[in-house]
């Protein structure tokens, strides 16, 4: 295998994700309007959920994370065909790493998720499991549940590391 | 119109609310299980999205509530035809209300969620919207968006009035 190479950690941001998903954060989109007789503000539709296949639907889960050690080893990605995917921490203090890539041989990138930030992986948008921070978390996931063949996994060519 | 009665107030519960939708909340379910090598443990399904007609999709919104004035009069509920509809706290510090009926002119039930519970309203499932207490709070909402009409609402034939 080849030498391990340093990963840069970037920003969380709506642009920067684009490729690979949507962040979940209150944003002035279009949709942004008032309801419930104005005591309610609505930010709109910030992330679709995408689920294809018979036998299948999407479902709301949570997952309780234990943090990782640092510096954390990239060795692996996953990918989920038959569906959106997406994690949301229920507390603002929770701090979580994404790392998604084009493909698994490619360089991955990684984002510091803050501040409440979620976010959507796009179907079939490779990624690597959760990646808890400072403590024990819990996030809300959105994506399918049901029979078919939804998880691919893939060894990367190399290892990344990542110092936090 | 008939004569303000107080609305008592229940703690929310899967059992309680079972008739009207399901609670999101960590529960050792069948189907709880441990993943990201063991690293995570995910309780799985705990609320099934249900979305139904053409030109419109199940997606995730945020919304960002003001507290309401207590005693709150509950004059009118609302449904969705349509589609599910979930919200979740995204702090645990969150509380709120919940009020729920089988149909307009029934006794409604109000149950206090908190400890970061969150609740997903079966389709077609008559609920007051959101009552948030104490500050402002920010809410994951996943829901149908889309063309067609997806909202009924209606006046009660009485008031209740909930004291907390």
């Amino acid at each position: 295998m080849d030498e391990v190479r340093l990963l840069a950690v970037e920003p969380l941001t709506r642009e920067a994700f684009a490729p690979y998903g949507e962040v979940i954060e209150p944003a002035a989109t279009k949709g942004t309007h008032g309801i419930n007789a104005g005591t309610a503000e609505r930010f709109h539709a910030l992330a679709r959920i995408d689920v294809v296949g018979p036998d299948g639907h999407a479902a709301i889960s949570q997952v309780r994370a234990q943090p990782r050690a640092f510096p954390f080893l990239v060795s692996m990605l996953e990918r989920h065909p038959l569906g959106s995917q997406a994690f949301v921490p229920l507390d603002p203090a929770i701090r979580y790493l994404v790392v998604v890539a084009h493909d698994p041989g490619a360089t991955p990138r990684a984002f510091l998720a803050e501040h409440g930030q979620g976010v959507n992986y796009h179907r079939g948008t490779w990624h690597h499991p959760l990646i808890a921070l400072d403590r024990v978390s819990d996030f809300l996931i959105v994506d399918r549940v049901g029979a078919g063949e939804n998880c691919e996994e893939a060894a990367l060519p190399r290892q990344w590391r990542i110092e936090i």
